[in-house]
């Protein structure tokens, strides 16, 4: 915390807090317009089958219903996210010749009622045919499986990262070891579950209200699913109620909400209901990692060999970068020479695998920091130093080119090392329940390189300001940090700063909220605004005042002369008196930010491919049952390095609530399949851990200062989910002896690893 | 009409035509929000009373209703528009202590809906104290009348301009003749009635959508009364159905639905039915306005001496500026070397008078143009022939400051006395039915001066361009206009631009649509955005061009180096050329537009009122029934100078809405009162012309180039409405030789002037 900043670095409430709290925030189903239809989308009830035949004709002839469209009345195309990498376009937004999944979209119905809507999908008659499912990578990748999309193997994308001398290296090393880890299959489960609701009109213009992370990217993929030009598409969201990269997708709700809306002239709505939300939402990718890594006596890492394997499900979704961020992610922590690392992304006929906080990192800090703990085991040495050996550090030659402007990893191990819980380990007792504690690192990006983002603003003569920028609020606080950035550019008040919602026909061009990218890309977009408007402003007060206009400041709301407070005219007044004064000036600023553009290779993983890296540690203090082998975690003790906390409560919430989904990750959640059906995709069976499961938390704040941040802040917290599925796994190990290499830890994992020592 | 323009001068569709025509265009009336309630407003039954008590214990146990509300539940301040002439703040957003009018607001009911919300209002109980009531503002003057409010002789506000040396100036005339003219109170009858829809969140944001011409003037008001900071404050445009001025005010349905949503927490929609806004909604001034006028033998005008006394009914509204706007308009069209007029606005109990298109002009050009025949007549000149000889020039030195930078006066009386129609002049005949010829000029301001304007725009890499400027639609079509302002600058198509409805948190300052002043003051703000766009666009074009930026130009939808239209690239291409250039610069254009600040002293009249001062005349030519006195409109042939038409189609459209609405000025609207009881407030019986009584419009263009303007444009039309009922009644005297000096020219009055030319 820093005495010169008057907002950015206190922790202030959120701006969105009350009226969440209260229940009068208007999410996308609360939406309503005249004539408004509801819509809801047939999913295929196979997991691979080609459609011979849909027959819509019992269902249209149900009274109130109004439209249905089957594959055939879309223009047959498909969306994807990444169309710089085409495999990525392979989703249609209604199947067409095939069904890929159970789940898989495959009609939608618009009618005067959700209750119809229903009953309508239950008359529509589909004669499929049949094909061989699979639902293991491994199978999938033979050469003689089935294709499910016509690629070789059902490889969708492979990324093949070397460098350095991977034998040499080995050769080098006095330890080697391999390992192979496993991580599961988790969905976000949003409160909110996905909702859009469009209005279509004969004009040729579309307006679609969606909870969705990304609306310059949806408009994007709506204009070109329906053929429409992109200008007349405009994407508004609500407020949204959680995203978690699950909103960051178009789905059929958008598109179907807007194919019905044309076709039928009337707005349509489509809002999931959780069990619709589980059978066909995008789910985290399942990875197998194996890990061949070589290291000094010392504990330096001289090489590693990798291998992984994603289940992408059906669809690619972004799965081709996740993959390779697994990959990256190997390298992003710890000081690697030599280097090889093969990733395949595999479809199968499962949901699909898309974008989930933590996206690819997660699994892969899962291999690498288990593996970690095993050979400082190995080696007799302190888990922690054995990672300070390694620690990257700001200005690090990285030998695939990432830019690390600012790192404070040996700061947060330190922080982690220092910890109460941190000098209980090995101190676990010996009765039925035994305490442990395990440590683990992360690091994260702060966006992708090439995404311009602006803002702007405008100064109102209340001396309140006018804010329009993206970076949809998905509740990880970006409105509010967005806000403080502004307040502190302008020396006005938090309230003083206005900020209106995404609508991609005013705000200025935000890509989303992802990749942990708002608060570096749109705070430094809105600082920039805020200067610009600041310039602007100094002109004629200077004249007014008589000085310079390089020698004012504001604070306090006040516009005044440095060193000279009383010199000087309140904000109001200093914006009023532009606005009359002979040029009379309404003052708008704008801002944007770009990194300076680099390559970045989504096949080799060379190039930096953020502008900014985020990291930070962790340690989990655990209690395993040894009997049941039911794990507790008791505390976590975190430290992040997030350059500077604009906000210090927001960044602890964030923390919280990446201990909270890190441990269901880590101890309950999964999917139950038979034949490719989701056997638990309903909340009352998927485990999804409540508060009474979350541990306390306490967590420090590593303040960098990332020369390319604004204010020095990085991207906040979605990082910090990374370390508790291996710090879990290493405080189990120490509390049991045992090591678990899959996830979820389950009691019956855990009693099965027992049983295995004990052997 | 001139080829270096693309879209400028070109008759283009407007925008918003096929969404108003399919009936898809969303009014506030449309819109609904979860937990919406319904208001009703409960009107005075008494002219003039005391309120002693208000019992609203009944309706409160009425099953369905949330809230009821009167002036104590309000903080008892009074609103107004001009801040700067604190006379016009008189106006309580519920009656406190006094009801002033039949109609005046008294309490508001939120209900489940609108016919529990009505039957309640029939359960609150007023008690009033009687007192004596005017309705003749001639009888408001008087000394010892009762005081409607605390001022002197009800008189609200006196103007008096005196410039020259008016008894030479009558000593110097050959001829100098005195009348006294009348014109009426009528109301707007806009397609759409007044409605407002109020939500207010407990963290203290209001936002109301309301059907209005001045959201930035509404937000102002409702902090006011409320007591909100305006930055609190977000008002909505939706659609607008007409405004004509009469939606230039808070209304108090835009207030009772904000306080009522406040008290509730629940949103709350108020919308008039047509006969509550006969009721209660603003109307124009009736005014007497005698003339004295001296001229020389040849024409030339020497002196004029003018009292005007307007009737401003209960509340001044925006009255002293009118009233003062009168008083103006009889120096603005001719060279008027000697002049005093006073203006008197006087309070009566009669409806509010307010903002209606021709803004006190029109009063004043009855007058005039009507007493200038008498004077040829009485010359034995023609009509047209002196004005010409009178008319200004751009140019002209003003005695009262008023800047005239361009003046197609003259051009335009020459086409209209070139017209065909003119030609028949003298010549209708002798039967029942005679036709007859009459011409008159016009003139108006293009907005008032100190009232910035800005415009923001984006260019996409689709190559659309994201606008976002206020001016609201009312039906003047200055959507079309802006866009056809935006799209000529950019060189793109008129469907690449993409402008937004106005929102007080997104749109740049625009103080709303009057005054005839969107397309000079909006129309430059948004040109000057897109000429910073252009400027940003052609830095990385240049260089990628390898072309210095000031030779580029961007016209059909490219942007190449002046001269050699190969040498470019597509517009959408330059725009992802600099979104992806080194510096990846996305591109945001400001603009905006505020005249040089002149003091204009509304007291005096003394001061440049406007930045430009648009003219124009028109013939029509009426067949009149000898019989009955009925007047019928064949032809109006019109000739308006509006700098330059940016769209002639949407001007033309303008003059024949003037021609409509004039009629009813003319023969048809008018108010017939009982004890200050409105008799005929309703559609039934109040005469609106249909497009029966609208006849044929030929309209010619007169484009005098305006320096002020953007591509030298000028405000459109307001003013082609003022010459209509004098044109109506100088055709009239043409074709009887009787001379009707009060509106409307019944057929009662024409049959009374016939018989007194008889005796």
């Amino acid at each position: 915390m820093n005495d010169q900043f008057l907002t950015v670095g206190k922790s202030l409430p959120r701006i969105d807090a009350q009226v969440k709290a209260t229940g009068e925030a208007l999410y996308c189903s609360d939406l309503t317009l005249p004539r408004m239809l509801y819509g809801k989308i047939l999913p295929s009830p196979l997991p691979h089958a080609r459609i011979v035949n849909i027959d819509v004709s019992r269902a249209r002839r149900l009274t109130g219903v109004k439209e249905i469209i089957t594959g055939k009345d879309t223009l047959g195309l498909t969306y994807g996210r990444l169309p710089h990498i085409p495999i990525t376009m392979d989703e249609p937004g209604l199947a067409t010749d095939k069904v890929r999944y159970i789940g898989d979209d495959v009609a939608a119905v618009a009618a005067v009622d959700e209750e119809i809507a229903q009953e309508a999908l239950g008359l529509i008659k589909v004669d499929y045919e049949e094909l061989a499912a699979l639902y293991d990578p491994i199978c999938a990748m033979a050469p003689d499986a089935v294709k499910i999309h016509e690629v070789d193997r059902n490889i969708a994308w492979q990324v093949d990262c070397v460098y350095g001398d991977l034998e040499e290296g080995f050769r080098q090393s006095d330890h080697v070891r391999e390992d192979e880890f496993e991580s599961q299959s988790v969905i976000h489960c949003s409160l909110e579950t996905r909702a859009a609701l469009a209005r279509y009109e004969s004009s040729g213009k579309l307006t679609v209200w969606s909870s969705c992370q990304s609306p310059y990217y949806l408009k994007k993929d709506l204009a070109k699913l329906l053929g429409m030009t992109e200008g007349n598409v405009r994407v508004i969201s609500p407020f949204v109620g959680g995203g978690f990269g699950g909103k960051r997708d178009l789905y059929a709700a958008d598109f179907c909400a807007a194919l019905l809306a044309k076709r039928t002239g009337q707005p349509v709505k489509i809002c999931y209901t959780r069990n619709e939300e589980f059978a066909s939402s995008r789910r985290r990718h399942a990875m197998v990692i194996k890990l061949k890594t070589g290291v000094k006596r010392d504990g330096r890492i001289m090489a590693q060999k990798a291998s992984i394997i994603g289940d992408g499900g059906a669809y690619n979704s972004m799965g081709p970068v996740i993959i390779g961020r697994a990959g990256a992610h190997l390298t992003m922590q710890y000081k690697l020479p030599n280097f090889e690392c093969h990733c395949y992304l595999v479809y199968t006929n499962k949901p699909v695998a898309g974008a989930f906080r933590g996206f690819g990192f997660l699994q892969a800090c899962f291999a690498n920091e288990s593996q970690l703990d095993l050979i400082a085991a190995d080696l007799g040495l302190d888990p922690i130093e054995l990672r300070l050996k390694n620690a990257l550090e700001a200005g690090y030659s990285h030998p695939l080119d990432f830019e690390i402007g600012s790192c404070g990893l040996k700061e947060s191990l330190r922080i982690v090392a220092d910890s109460p819980i941190w000098k209980t380990k090995g101190k676990g007792g010996e009765g039925r329940k035994r305490r442990g504690v395990g440590a683990a690192a992360c690091s994260y990006i702060c966006g992708t390189m090439g995404m311009p983002t602006a803002a702007a603003l405008e100064l109102h003569t209340d001396g309140t300001v006018k804010l329009i920028a993206g970076g949809v609020e998905i509740g990880q606080g970006s409105q509010t940090t967005l806000c403080q950035i502004a307040a502190e550019e302008l020396g006005v008040a938090m309230e003083d700063i206005k900020l209106a919602g995404v609508d991609t026909d005013v705000t200025p061009i935000d890509l989303g909220s992802f990749a942990s990218r708002t608060t570096l890309y749109a705070g430094n977009a809105v600082r920039a605004a805020a200067q610009d408007a600041k310039r602007q402003l100094f002109g004629p007060v200077a004249e007014k005042l008589e000085a310079s206009p390089q020698d004012l400041e504001c604070r306090h709301r006040r516009v005044y002369v440095k060193g000279s407070p009383d010199k000087g005219l309140s904000f109001a007044e200093a914006v009023r008196a532009c606005m009359y004064s002979r040029a009379g000036m309404p003052i708008m600023g704008r801002g944007y930010y770009n990194p300076r553009v680099t390559t970045f290779d989504h096949r080799s993983l060379k190039g930096n491919v953020s502008p900014a890296y985020s990291y930070g540690a962790m340690a989990c203090q655990v209690e395993v049952d040894s009997e049941t082998g039911q794990i507790k975690v008791i505390h976590s003790w975190n430290a992040h390095d997030c350059g500077r906390a604009i906000n210090p409560m927001g960044l602890s919430g964030q923390v919280e609530g990446s201990v909270g989904i890190g441990i269901g990750q880590a101890l309950y959640e999964d999917f139950f399949f038979a034949d490719g059906q989701t056997l638990n995709g309903s909340l009352d069976i998927y485990r999804v851990p409540t508060a009474i499961e979350t541990p306390g938390v306490d967590t420090a704040l590593v303040e960098s200062i990332e020369p390319n941040g604004p204010f020095g802040a990085k991207g906040v917290s979605e990082g910090t989910q990374l370390p508790v599925a291996p710090a879990i796994a290493n405080a189990l190990y120490d509390a049991l002896g045992v090591r678990v290499k899959k996830l979820p830890l389950t009691p019956h994992q855990v009693l099965k690893a027992l049983e295995e020592t004990k052997r």
